[in-house]
C-alpha cells in the first residue's frame, strides 16, 4: 500500500527541484534562530522530531500537487519546469504556512502520519513557525527576479496576497461554520473556494503567465485550476468520511468523529426532516461523540444518499476540469499538457 | 494625562495620511470575510468592540514611530511624506501582524487599554485576523508601483521579508528565554535586535532609498533607525518595571509580575551572588508570584543598581541615534531632519 502511494506523488524531477528550493529556504533561516530553522525543516519533511536529516520521505512531505501545477502548467504555456521552480516552492511554502497554523487552530495532533509542529514544540512557537513559512514564501517567490520582467513578477506577487487573504477568509468562515448549524450548501462552497481553490487556481494562473501566456489564456488556466481545487476538496471531504484508514493515514470516518462540518455533512442537514435534523444536532453540540453516534450519522448518510450526491459533484468539477484543459490544448497535446491530464486523472481517482 | 499622551504622538498630517492606507487596506477585506474585516479594524483602533466606527482615538492605535520614521526619513533623503504613505502603512500593518500573534503568544489579555483580539473572538481567529495583517502589509507595500522602479520596489520587498525573518526569529528566541534562567545581556541584546530594531531599522533604510538616498546614504539611515530600535525597546524594559501606572496604562512593575525576562531582570540575574539568584530563580519558576515577591525583586534590583545601569544604555542608544541623525543630515538640517530630531528627542525622554 505504501508503494502505491508513493508511486502515486509527483514525479521525480518536479520533486527534486522543489525540494533543492524548500531546502534552500529553511537553511536560510539558520543564522537567525536554529530552532526556527528545525520546525520548519520538519514540518517540510526534510528533519525528523530530533532534527536530524530526513533523505527519502515522501510521505511526510505531502501531496505537492498545488507545486506540481504551477509547474506543469509554465511548460505546457510554452515555458519549462526548472524555469516556475521558485513559484512553485513560493506555492508550497504558502501552503505549508496555512496547515501549521491550522492545525492550531484544529487542534490536530497529526499531520502527514507525524505529530505536529504544535504538538511538539508548542503552539506559541507553532505560530512563529507558520508565519517564517509566509515569509520565506514571498522570498522564495522573489527568486524568479532576473528570469521575468519586474513586473510581471510584481503582477504575480500582487495576486499571490490576494490569494492568501482568499486562503485566510475560507479558514475565518470555516471556523465559524463549527459554531452553526445553518450552513447551507452555497456557504460551504464559496468557503472553499477560498479556503482550497483559491491557491490551485492561482497555480495554474501564475505558471502559465510565467510560461509565456497571455492574460485570457492565463485566466483560462486559473479557471482550469479553480475546478481542479473545488474537486480536491470535495474528494478530500468524501475520503474524510468513507476512506479507507490504511490509505488515507486517519482513521475510519474521522471527519464524523471530529464533527466537521464537511460538503456530506451539510448536504445531509438539508435532506433530513425536522425529528432527524434535531437527533444530528444534538450530536454535533455535544462536547464529544460516541461510536454508536457515529454509525447512526453513517446510516443516515446512506439513507439519504448523501454519498452518490457528493461524490456527483467531485466527478463534474474534475470533467470541468479535464474540458478546460482541452479547450487550452487544442486538437494536439504536448508532453506538458499530457502531463497535466494525468495530473487531474491522477487526482480524479485518488483514494488518499 | 491623557492630553499629554496625545500630544507626544506623530503629528497630524503623518497620522491622517497612514489612516488612510490603513483604513483601504481594511476595507478590502470587506468581501472576503466581514468577521476579518472586523477583527483587523478593531485592532487598529479604527472599530470598537461592537465593530462600530470609532472616530478619534489616537490611543488605541498605539505609538505609530515606525511609520512615521519611514516618512520622514523620506522626506529627509529628498523625497516626501506623502510619497511614503505606502511603505509607512506596510511597516505599520507588518508591526500590528505581530503584535496580534504575540498577544496570543504571551497570553495578553489588554493591547493599548482595550481587550486583544484573541481576549474577543478566540485564538483560534486571532491567528487568522494577524495572518491577514501580514497579507495586507504586502499588499500595502506594492502600491507603490507606479511612484518608484520596479526594482527598487523588488529590493524593498526583499528587505521587508527579511525584516520579518528576523522578528519572527527574536520572537522564538524571546519565547525559549522564559524556559531558562541563563540568559546573559549578549543574549538578550541580539534577541532584541531582531523583534523590535529590525524593523525600525528598516522603516529608515526603506524610507530614505525611497526618497532617493543612495545606497550607502540608505545604510547609514539604517544604522540610526537600528540605534533608535535598541533604545526604544530598552526604554519599554524600564517602563514595564518602574514606570507609571497612569502615564504606560499598565499595573505597576507589571514585567515583574509577567515574570517577563527583560534587561532589567536578565541584568539582575548577572549581578547577584548564588544565593540571592537561587530565591530569584525560584520567584521567577514559580507559577505564580506574590505581592510580597514583586516587591523583593524591586528591593533587588535597587540594591544592585540595575535601574541606573540600563537607563544609561537607554541614553547610549539615543546618543547614538542623534549623532548618526546629525552626521547624516550635515551642517544644515532641513525641516524633515529637524522633524527626525524631534522624534528621536520624544522617544528618548517618552514615559508611555
Amino acid at each position: 500500500m505504501i508503494m502505491q502511494r508513493e508511486a502515486s506523488r509527483i514525479d521525480g524531477l518536479i520533486g527534486e527541484v522543489l525540494d533543492d528550493h524548500l531546502r534552500d529556504a529553511v537553511a536560510s533561516l539558520g543564522d537567525l534562530a536554529p530552532l526556527l530553522q528545525g520546525m520548519t525543516g520538519y514540518h517540510l519533511g526534510f528533519l525528523d522530531e530530533s532534527l536530524r536529516a530526513v533523505e527519502n520521505a515522501p510521505e511526510s512531505r505531502g501531496k505537492r500537487f498545488r507545486p506540481a501545477l504551477a509547474m506543469l502548467s509554465c511548460a505546457a504555456a510554452g515555458g519549462s519546469v526548472e524555469q516556475a521552480a521558485p513559484l512553485a516552492a513560493a506555492i508550497e511554502l504558502l501552503h505549508n504556512f496555512t496547515l501549521v497554523h491550522d492545525d492550531i487552530q484544529d487542534n490536530s495532533p497529526l499531520r502527514r502520519r507525524r505529530p505536529t509542529v504544535w504538538k511538539l514544540w508548542g503552539e506559541e512557537q507553532a505560530i512563529n513557525a507558520g508565519d517564517a513559512l509566509f515569509a520565506l514564501a514571498h522570498r522564495a517567490l522573489f527568486r524568479l527576479r532576473g528570469d521575468v520582467p519586474a513586473e510581471t513578477l510584481l503582477d504575480i506577487a500582487e495576486a499571490f496576497e490576494q490569494t492568501t487573504l482568499e486562503i485566510v477568509s475560507g479558514q475565518v468562515v470555516d471556523l465559524t461554520f463549527e459554531e452553526g448549524d445553518r450552513v447551507t450548501t452555497a456557504d460551504y462552497l464559496a468557503m472553499i473556494a477560498g479556503k482550497t481553490a483559491a491557491i490551485v487556481r492561482f497555480a495554474a494562473w501564475s505558471g502559465a503567465l510565467l510560461g509565456g501566456a497571455d492574460d485570457e489564456a492565463a485566466a483560462r488556466y486559473g479557471a482550469f485550476g479553480q475546478a481542479l481545487g473545488l474537486g480536491f476538496q470535495i474528494q478530500d471531504d468524501l475520503l474524510g468520511i468513507w476512506g479507507a484508514p490504511e490509505v488515507t493515514g486517519k482513521v475510519a470516518a474521522d471527519d464524523i468523529r471530529r464533527r466537521k462540518q464537511s460538503l456530506p455533512i451539510v448536504c445531509l442537514f438539508e435532506r433530513v426532516g425536522p425529528a432527524e435534523r434535531d437527533s444530528l444536532r444534538r450530536i454535533y453540540a455535544a462536547p464529544s461523540i460516541e461510536p454508536a453516534e457515529v454509525e447512526l450519522v453513517l446510516a443516515a448518510l446512506e439513507r439519504h444518499g448523501v454519498e452518490a450526491q457528493v461524490g456527483a459533484l467531485v466527478r463534474k468539477h474534475h470533467d470541468d476540469a479535464e474540458r478546460l484543459l482541452g479547450e487550452l490544448a487544442g486538437p494536439t497535446a504536448s508532453e506538458p499538457v499530457a502531463r497535466l491530464r494525468a495530473l487531474v486523472a491522477q487526482l480524479a481517482a485518488r483514494h488518499w
